[in-house]
């Protein structure tokens, strides 16, 4: 197992971790650099498919992750991270930001908003007023008064609120691109980009696959 | 004052009230149509001012609409809408979603939402399989577990949660062209589609103006 390379192909990088530590990839890259390595990866690009099946040395192992609970449609990524750990919400901050419920590994649900990239996009589509870049070093003390700092409170806190709703007792645990910096906004949280990979290893110990 | 037309001229419609009812109207709808009406306004469309500007019988209000506590580059809607009671908190839910919070005729501060549309946008953007219809039948009782109501759910439930927060004990005002679908989802909450013109109404009696 020291040597495994284990991969999380998602809708928009090629993640992959090596034991030590995470890369983010573009696809292309990704396919030409571990070409030859052999690899368990978990897929929701399917347009991917057909060319990553050609890979004589990757391993699909979509089909073995099983979260008890899970919903017909749940994307195997978020299944990986809902098993690294029995009993937590999981956030996976990317380009769509998934919040989901763990108890005594049954999956209770969760919810979905939209990436902190995609919120910024939706205010600059409404009018070229509400076109700002998050404020980095947004306060969440105070109703703000500016329309930079409305926007970002309204995307930061709604979604910290929501968070907080459904935390109860439960450790917090962050991965994804925003992630980290998500993380700064509530107390005690953990952040880890390694979860979806541990999420995968528990099942190839479990099923002695790879 | 009986036969006074207010209209309020937003960033997608032209709304209009006649001391009875509301309507809302294409631009150049109101134009044609109420083109020899005496009529005060305010306007956030910059870019139709020249063409209103020649409109002989029309007075823009929108320099005399103040608000204690107002910031620089708010919204003259907005202004209108926090000036229609004395204590409150004002969601105007249209293409943007604003929640403003004012204490004895003071601005206390706000933040902003994207619309319900906009965040429909923002997840289809995102990926195809996240392109829903809001669940219109959707209960904040328990998480859920298909895309659509997961969506549905962040989409409202993070919208609640963060007003629910700033709510205390003051008064839910709605407006807006979603005001009245969001307006259910809260207890003793008060949806009325003249709120901006109550406003508008307010400032005409104490200046004497219209």
């Amino acid at each position: 197992m020291k040597d495994l390379l284990l991969a999380d192909i998602g809708n928009t990088y090629f993640h992959i971790y090596d034991g030590q530590k995470v890369a983010h990839l573009s696809y292309d890259d990704a396919i030409t650099k571990y070409a030859k390595s052999p690899l368990c990866y978990i897929s929701v690009k399917h347009q991917l498919s057909a060319k990553i099946a050609g890979m004589k040395n990757w391993k699909d192992i979509s089909s073995l992750i099983k979260l008890e609970g899970e919903y017909e449609t749940m994307g195997v990524d978020r299944k990986a991270l809902c098993l690294s750990h029995e009993n937590g919400v999981f956030i996976d901050a990317g380009s769509a930001i998934t919040v989901d419920v763990v108890q005594n590994s049954l999956y209770s649900g969760g919810f979905i908003l939209p990436g902190i990239r995609a919120y910024l996009e939706s205010y600059r589509r409404i009018s070229s007023a509400l076109d700002i870049s998050l404020d980095q070093a947004l306060s969440l003390e105070n109703l703000p008064k500016t329309t930079k700092e409305q926007i970002s409170y309204g995307i930061i806190a709604s979604i910290k609120a929501l968070i907080q709703m459904h935390r109860d007792e439960k450790q917090l645990y962050f991965t994804g691109g925003d992630g980290k910096f998500l993380s700064t906004f509530f107390d005690d949280a953990i952040y880890d980009e390694t979860l979806v990979f541990r999420g995968m290893l528990k099942v190839i110990k479990d099923k002695k696959i790879c």
